[in-house]
C-alpha cells in the first residue's frame, strides 16, 4: 500500500506514541482554562470523576457508529485507518501509484504547496492569513466551514440560527476557491508519509462516486497537522450510542430536534406522569463551560418559550447538570459561587455524581442512583482523535501530537501541529495548552506570522528550513475566561491563571462584554450581520420551534 | 382494532373510491395553474408525458423507504395503513379502547372540538382565524410547521435560510399552544372513524418512548382533512430511490447538501473529466413553475456564485430541465417564449422527453437516449397520498377526497376536506381545482368563515349543523400566476384562465411584483422580515456555501 511509510521519520522517535491515553490535562494547567473555547475543556476536575476510565475505549469508539451517525454525531470513521502501524513494513509498488491519482510534488519555481489538515480554529486563523502569493494552499477536511463554537450552544434553542455560526472555509481562505493551484477538498485525512512528504486521502461522500471510497494523495512541501479532537467518553457504556455532543452545527440540530420532538411526544394524550417527566428531563454531563452555557440556554428556553408555547407542560421540564466535582472550576470562586445561586434560581439542578453507564432512558450513577432523561448532552472534555492516535509521530502528554516551542513536529521534516491536536513535548518544559479556541487562534496566527516570514525568506520549500531563523518562540497568554448562565447573565474571568490577580465579574454588564466579545469575534461580517439580527428577533419575536426534518 | 369502522358511512358511496388512479387534471382545467402554489402543479401535459404510468403505482411507493428517507423524501409510510380496508369487518372489543387513549367526546357543555389533519396552506389558514372563543382545536400533523412553499427553491442554492420559509403551527394559531383543550400533536393520522366521529393517530418518533408506536385517538365534532398530497412518480422505476423532491424544508436541505458536495467532490484529484461533467449535471424533471423556479435559481447560483467560488469547476456545471412538451404550459404563449429565450441565454438546457426509467447515476429517456447525472430534481406534479386512498370516502375525478361545494364530505357527517387532498365531486358539475397554495389558502378562509358563523348559531358540535343555513358555496377565482426565471426576471400572468384576456408581463419589473407579492405573503412578520434580510444579505455578501451535516 503507497501509504505505508505513514509519518515515519528518519530521526528516532523522541516521545514513544501514547496511543489509547486519554488527553488528562495535569491539575497545574486547570488553572488556564477558559471559555473562548474550541469545544469543552478536557478538565482535570474530570480525572477522578471518571476514575473507571475504560483502557478498551479507543477499540469502542467504532461501536454503534451506524446509530450515532442517526444522532448527527460524527467521529472518525474505523475504516479510516487501515491498519497504519502494521502496513509500514509493506512495500509500495508502481503500480500503486494509479491507485492513488493526486498532486505530485511542486516543481522547482513553482510555488511552495502547504497542505492543512482541518477547518477549526487554528487551521482557519492559520489559512485567513497566509500569503498566498508565496505559497499555494490545499485544505483537507471533511467539513466545508469552520464553527464558532463558543456560540453554537445557542443554536439548540433557537436563539441563533445554524448558518449564523457557521463560515465557509472558502471565504476564510479565497485562494481555495480561486487561485489555480490551491484547493479545497471535501475529504478525511487516513494517512501521511513524512519521508515522501505526502499526504493520503479518502473523499467524504454518500456513494455518489463511480468507485468508492475515492483515495488520492496530495504531496506537500509543508504540513500543518491542526485535526482537532474528540469527545472523551472514557469508555463508559452507551456514551456513543445514547448521548448528543455539541462540538458542530450537526449536533446542534439533532439536539434541537431532539428537544422539540420530546416537547411535543409528551404532549400527546397518554402518555403517563413518570413517561412525561422522563421525556422532558434535560440532562447535561460535565459543568464546564459547554455544559454551563448549553444549561442556561436552555433554562432560556424553558423560562421564556416553554412557558408560553408548551403550557401543557411546562411544568414538567427539568434540566439538571451532572458533574463530580464543581461547576467551572477554572473560574474565580466568586463566579463559581454566582452560576450556583443563578442556577438554584432559575430551576437548572445542579447533582454531583459519576456517571457509570448509559441506557437507552436512564443513565446510571456510580452509587447506584438511577437517572431517567429525554435528552443526554455529553460535554466532558476532548481528547486525541483515532487519527491522532495512529499516527507514528512523536507525542506530548496525553497523547497529542508533541511539538517544540516553534510547533514543530520535532525528527520529522516540514511538519507543523497546532490546535487541540498539538502538544508541547515533555522536554519542552512547558505545559500542554488546553483544548481551547483561544490557543488554537492564537497558535495560527503564530504559524501563519512563521510561514509568511520564511516563506520570504525561500524557505517554503520542502528541506529548505534549515538554516533559516524562524524567530521566537510561540508563547500563550491567557486573555481570559467568560461563559453565559443564562437570563442576561454571564462571567467574566480576566485574570491570567487561577491563582492569578485580576478582574472577576458576573452580572447583567458581564453578559454585554460576553456578547459584545463575542460579536467582534465572529469570522465575517456577514454572519456578524446575522448574529446580530438573529439576537435582535429572539428578542423581539422569541425564540424559532419549528422542527425540521423527517 | 378499534379503526376497524374506517370512514364508514351510514349512506351507500355516491363515487366509488378511485383509489390507484393517478390525479391528473383535465385538459380544461389547466389553463389555471398558477405559480403561487402549494407544491408542483399536477399538469395536463404530463399526461401524455407520462403515458406509460404505471398502474402498479400505488404499491411501489413503499419501495425503496428506508433508502428514500436517507434523502429526505418523506411520504407516507406504508405501516400507517394497517389494511384499513379489510379490518373494517373486524371487531372492536373493550379491551381495545385501553390501546387507544386519548380524547373523548366532548360533553354537553364544553366547546366543541375540531380536529385538523395536516399544516399546510389549507389547514394553517383554516386554523389562523378559527375563533378559538368558540371552538377547541386539534391540529395532527407530522410537521410542526407550515411551508412557505414558492420560496422553496430559493432555500436550496442559499439565497434565503430554511428557518424563513417555515412558520410553527403553535404561532400560527397560539391556542394550540396555550389554550387547555387545544393541541397540536406530531402525530400520523392512520384512520377516521365517522361513525364513532374519532380518528387514531400514531406518533412520530424515533425510538425514544416507551412503548412504540404510541397509538392514540381523538374524538371530533367536527373534522377537517387537510393532508396534502405527494409527488406523483407514475410508477416509474428508480425514482423513489434517486430523485429528490422539493415539497418540504428538509427536501431543500437535502438538495443542497448533495449540490454542494457534488461541487466539492468534483474539484478532488483523479476525478475524470467524464464523471466531473455527471456529478456537475444537474437535471430536473418537469417544466412546471416548481421545476422552472428551480432551474432559474441554480442558474443564478452558477453564474454568480460558482463563477465566483468554484472556479477549478465553473465550466463543468450544467443544468437541464427536461419536459415531454412545452414548459409553463398554463402560461399565456408570450411568457413562455420569453422564459425558453431567458433559459437559453442563462445555459439552462431545455430538453424534450420522457423519462423511462431513472437509475443511480443516469436516466434513461423513452427514445434510449441516456442522460448522466449528479443531481436530479423531480417535480412532475402531485396526487393523492396513500393515507388518502386508503379512505373509504366518496371521490373526486382524480381520487382526492370528494366535496361539496361548501367542502363538506357528503355521506358522512361533521366531515370536512381542503386543499390539495380534495376535489369537487363530479355531480357538483364543477372541476377538480389544481394542487395550488391560492386555492388551498382560499379554501381554508372560506371555511374557517363558515366554521365561525356555524359556531356563533351553535352549529359547532357534532350533528348540529343539519338546520343551520351555511350561507353562500366556495367560488374559486384565480388571481393570476407568477414565476421567477432567475437573474432578476420573473413572468406574472394576471389572466383568469388561459384563454382570458388581461395582463402577461415578463421582465425586472415582473421580478419585483414577484418578490413583492410573495413577501406580503409570508406568514409571521419575524419571517418576512428575515426574508428581507436574506435578501439583502445575498445581494451583499452573495449566497452561503457551507454544507452542514454528517
Amino acid at each position: 500500500m503507497a501509504f505505508s511509510r505513514i509519518a515515519r521519520g528518519s530521526l528516532s522517535r523522541v516521545i514513544g506514541s501514547h496511543v489509547g491515553e486519554k488527553d488528562l490535562i495535569p491539575q497545574g494547567l486547570a488553572s488556564s482554562l477558559c471559555s473562548l473555547r474550541s469545544s469543552e475543556n478536557a478538565r482535570s476536575s474530570s480525572a477522578d470523576f471518571f476514575f473507571h476510565s475504560d483502557p478498551r475505549h479507543s477499540s469502542k469508539l467504532g461501536l454503534g457508529h451506524s446509530n450515532s451517525q442517526v444522532r448527527g454525531i460524527k467521529t472518525t470513521p474505523h475504516f479510516q485507518f487501515p491498519n497504519a502501524m502494521s502496513a509500514v513494513e509493506e512495500s509500495d509498488s508502481e503500480d500503486e501509484a494509479q491507485k492513488f491519482p493526486g498532486l505530485e510534488a511542486t516543481k522547482p519555481g513553482e510555488k511552495p504547496r502547504v497542505v492543512v489538515l482541518g477547518t477549526g480554529w487554528a487551521a482557519c486563523r492559520f489559512m485567513k492569513g497566509l500569503d498566498t502569493r508565496i505559497y499555494d494552499v490545499v485544505c483537507v477536511s471533511p467539513r466545508n466551514h469552520m464553527v464558532f463554537t463558543p456560540l453554537l450552544a445557542s443554536t439548540c434553542v433557537g436563539t441563533l440560527e445554524f448558518r449564523s455560526v457557521a463560515e465557509p472555509v472558502g471565504r476564510i481562505q479565497p485562494a481555495l476557491a480561486t487561485s489555480p493551484n490551491s484547493y479545497f477538498y471535501l475529504s478525511s485525512c487516513t494517512g501521511i508519509d513524512t519521508d515522501k512528504h505526502e499526504v493520503y486521502c479518502e473523499t467524504v461522500s454518500d456513494g455518489g462516486l463511480a468507485h468508492e471510497p475515492h483515495h488520492f494523495k496530495v504531496a506537500y512541501d509543508k504540513l500543518v497537522i491542526a485535526a482537532g479532537s474528540e469527545p472523551l467518553t472514557f469508555g463508559i457504556k452507551g456514551v456513543m450510542e445514547h448521548a448528543y455532543f455539541l462540538r458542530e452545527v450537526n449536533h446542534a440540530q439533532e439536539i434541537r430536534k431532539k428537544l422539540l420532538l420530546n416537547l411535543m411526544l409528551s404532549d400527546n394524550p397518554g402518555i403517563s406522569e413518570e413517561e412525561r417527566k422522563r421525556l422532558l428531563h434535560c440532562v447535561v454531563i460535565g459543568g464546564g463551560p459547554t455544559g454551563v452555557e448549553f444549561s442556561g440556554e436552555l433554562s432560556d428556553f424553558i423560562m421564556k418559550d416553554v412557558r408560553e408555547r408548551y403550557t401543557h407542560v411546562k411544568d414538567y421540564i427539568q434540566v439538571t447538570l451532572i458533574e463530580a466535582n464543581e461547576i467551572l472550576s477554572s473560574f474565580d470562586v466568586g463566579l463559581r459561587q454566582y452560576a450556583t445561586n443563578h442556577f438554584n434560581k432559575c430551576g437548572v439542578r445542579l447533582m454531583r455524581g459519576v456517571v457509570k453507564e448509559v441506557q437507552a432512558k436512564k443513565i446510571v450513577l456510580n452509587d447506584g442512583t438511577e437517572v431517567p432523561y429525554g435528552l443526554l448532552v455529553w460535554s466532558t472534555g476532548v481528547g486525541p482523535s483515532q487519527f491522532i492516535k495512529s499516527l507514528n509521530l512523536p507525542k506530548s502528554p496525553g497523547g497529542r501530537i508533541g511539538v517544540d516551542t516553534w510547533l514543530r513536529v520535532p525528527s520529522v521534516e516540514d511538519v507543523f501541529a497546532l490546535g487541540d491536536c498539538a502538544g508541547f513535548l515533555e522536554q519542552t518544559g512547558r505545559p500542554v495548552l488546553p483544548a481551547l479556541a483561544q490557543v488554537a487562534e492564537r497558535e495560527g496566527k503564530f504559524l501563519m506570522d512563521l510561514f509568511n516570514r520564511i516563506g520570504k525568506q525561500n524557505g517554503g520549500k520542502a528541506f529548505s528550513t534549515t538554516s533559516i531563523n524562524l524567530g521566537d518562540p510561540f508563547v500563550y497568554r491567557h486573555l481570559g475566561s467568560m461563559a453565559s448562565v443564562g437570563h442576561y447573565k454571564a462571567l467574566v474571568d480576566l485574570r491570567e491563571s487561577k491563582d492569578a490577580k485580576g478582574i472577576a465579574h458576573a452580572g447583567f454588564i458581564s453578559w454585554l462584554i460576553w456578547r459584545s466579545a463575542y460579536l467582534t469575534r465572529v469570522v465575517s461580517w456577514r454572519n456578524r450581520f446575522y448574529v446580530a439580527v438573529n439576537w435582535a428577533t429572539t428578542l423581539v419575536f422569541g425564540r424559532d420551534n419549528s422542527r425540521i426534518g423527517a
